[in-house]
């Protein structure tokens, strides 16, 4: 086996699919999800299963501080950095069977593939499932790449807490995941990640394979607006102060602020609380969160400062006071060019419909970009749906992703060789 | 004593004040409101306290089968149907000093006024606190009033449950105040019930009397808007249907609409639920009510029109589902020409500032407008606060509005004898 080699190299897109399938049967829903919280007796399961399936497939098991889970597989040449690949387990509480699972277990096909066509890489290929991705549990999300990259230290990322006040580090203890080895070994060669898009752009446009090139920076905004609660009924309109009235302009305007930074431009309130939410008094206060996204850091700082300029003036219009903080920052990451290439690469060889596409969502393989060549791969879910329990990707589609994450592993090996 | 006596009889402000507070230490909240729930054992408190004073002042206290209490002071000729006049003594949850307590202890202060001047009135006069006006525990609001006029049934409104599951009727045999008498004896003469305006229009006119004319009519909707959870930093603007943004308009046409009516129109989102509710999912689904007010039936039939049009319109709009139901109307209410001017020329003769009003919030007097000829009065509350433990009115202006509130009972009185 050699470069030029890797196209054949066939997946067993069935076996995928019945790992997929066995896996979402752990902490199934009755309306065919998945609610599977990271460090849950469900992700306890879900990670013997895992550990069971690749020692099967002839890999060697460890465990990290943090929980993260490497499956090994031997290279030619076992002093080389790792070549990567892997997603996470937990899911979002009402979740579907392939956000995360996909990029874990075609990680797994591919580990199960390379044993059965018994090919041997130059260097060690590690699959990875990283601890704590979804954040829906204990948040930050994707708190153990972040460990593993530097970005959060692992005193700050144990000590987080679940809405019951258990912490991260005594909930990896209770199931048992605190492993020996210290977290963030670096040098790592390249990490690679399948993932279902999240969102609408291929199934509408038939495309089989989104090369991921980039995800988008985020901010993220909390806002309060202080009116003044009075009767509904007593209060003239022109002497209120209306907290939900303001509100209103604000989430019209974060619209307005998306739509005017061109196609690639998010902006969303998700997330409103009115008070005191009495159907007979005017709002006194309304808490919102604003989600801010753009590939490009220059438009998102643009977006940022419109907002917060919207606030002030609707805060005059309609006499409010406010409160307006951003919380959360994160700058938009550009994937590693010869990784990204050897996916689209991968996608022309085995003739599937691509294109290039941008992560609208953080993945891990946001914080793996700093410490090493990173890339994504995304296949459709269908209606674009995800974190949702009618998530879902055909077996073709899966299959696919897979395959082009096995030839874009090869290829890297295959370059690695060459220096 | 005889016509035109009637300016010369003199209240007590400074005993209406001591009572006033003293009334409000029942229930008293640290932020100097106060809680007294209909049926709790503050209610119970308070209605002991009330039928106390009355027997002092030499009423003797009837009970009806809903706990309404009427304190019934013996009139020169006792057959003639009894001039009433009253509020209630519940509160909500986080209330004040005056919504409420302010007509009953006016009306106490008057029995206690024409005891001491020993002023034989023609007719009876009573006294009545009603039960569970505010609806805060047992919904609707004003049930015992309704019952008095014929619009509930007892059995219905002694059904209604509290939040736990207690029914009202079981409530009020807990406390000790289901009462041998019929509900809702007719004839009345009249009823005239003395409130703080619980809106900042006095106030703002520095006028001490509101000449309550009507109350005005109220519709409420329910919407639903449906559109498409779906993940914010994944979905392009163009490909969502976002419940909340629909929503946004949807608070803002309602404010439109209020202001299109006139100065009389009001209209209010003051709850708002938005689903799931997540910072960065966009909302698949809102529920908010709406609250449509004005005097005039047609033009408030117009604005709920108007409503049922933006509705369809925005839904269009934002792709949307919708569901629009309406839950309560009530028509607005005149009150008694002879006795709005009886009030009115009360204030006149007093020198009091005044100015007619129409009340934006509903009161027992609008039932009792079914049953009897009814006015109300109002006096100023501070800011136009109400429903907050930071009610406030002065007590010239409570002194105030209980002067006018003898007087007219008086005028009454003596218009039956022209009779």
């Amino acid at each position: 086996m050699a470069k030029g080699g890797a196209a054949n190299l066939a997946i067993d897109g069935e076996r995928l699919w019945d790992s997929l399938m066995e896996m979402s049967k752990i902490g199934a829903t009755a309306a065919g999800g998945v609610c599977r919280l990271a460090l849950s007796d469900e992700d306890k399961a879900g990670r013997d299963t895992f550990i069971r399936w690749c020692e099967a497939a002839g890999c060697i098991v460890r465990i990290d501080e943090m929980g993260n889970i490497f499956a090994r597989r031997a290279g030619l040449d076992d002093n080389l950095p790792p070549i990567l690949t892997g997603s996470h387990l937990d899911t979002v509480p009402t979740g579907g069977k392939f956000d995360g699972a996909l990029g874990v277990l075609a990680g797994l096909e591919v580990m199960r593939t390379l044993e059965d066509l018994n090919y041997r890489t130059r260097a060690p290929v590690e699959l990875v499932v990283w601890t704590n991705e979804e954040g829906s549990r204990f948040s930050p999300a994707m708190v153990s790449s972040a460990v593993f990259a530097g970005v959060i230290p692992i005193e700050i990322a144990k000590a987080r807490t679940d809405k019951n006040g258990l912490t991260l580090g005594e909930e990896l203890e209770r199931i048992g995941y605190v492993g020996q080895e210290k977290v963030g070994r670096v040098p790592v060669s390249a990490f690679f990640e399948l993932h279902i898009e999240q969102g609408p752009i291929l199934e509408a446009e038939q495309k089989t394979i989104g090369v991921v090139t980039a995800v988008q920076a985020l901010r993220w905004y909390e806002i309060r607006l202080t009116g003044q609660e009075a009767h509904a009924g007593t209060t003239p309109m022109e002497s209120r102060r209306d907290a939900l009235l303001g509100a209103a302009e604000l989430i019209q305007a974060v619209d307005h602020i998306a739509r005017g930074a061109g196609p690639l431009g998010r902006g969303t309130v998700g997330f409103i609380e009115a008070s005191p939410n009495g159907r007979n008094v005017i709002s006194g206060e309304v808490f919102l969160c604003v989600d801010l996204r753009h590939p490009d850091d220059e438009v998102l700082l643009d977006m940022g400062k419109t907002l917060a300029a919207a606030v002030e003036t609707l805060s005059h219009r309609y006499a409010l006071g406010f409160d307006f903080k951003q919380v959360i920052h994160t700058p938009a990451v550009t994937f590693d060019e010869a990784c990204v290439s050897m996916v689209r690469a991968a996608a022309e060889r085995r003739d599937y419909t691509h294109r290039d596409i941008i992560s609208g969502a953080g993945h891990d393989a946001v914080h793996l970009a700093r410490v090493a060549p990173t890339a994504m791969i995304f296949v459709p879910c269908r209606a674009g749906l995800s974190h949702n329990e009618a998530e879902w990707a055909t077996s073709e589609d899966c299959a696919a992703g897979c395959s082009v994450l096995l030839d874009a592993l090869i290829a890297f090996d295959a370059s690695m060789a060459k220096v």
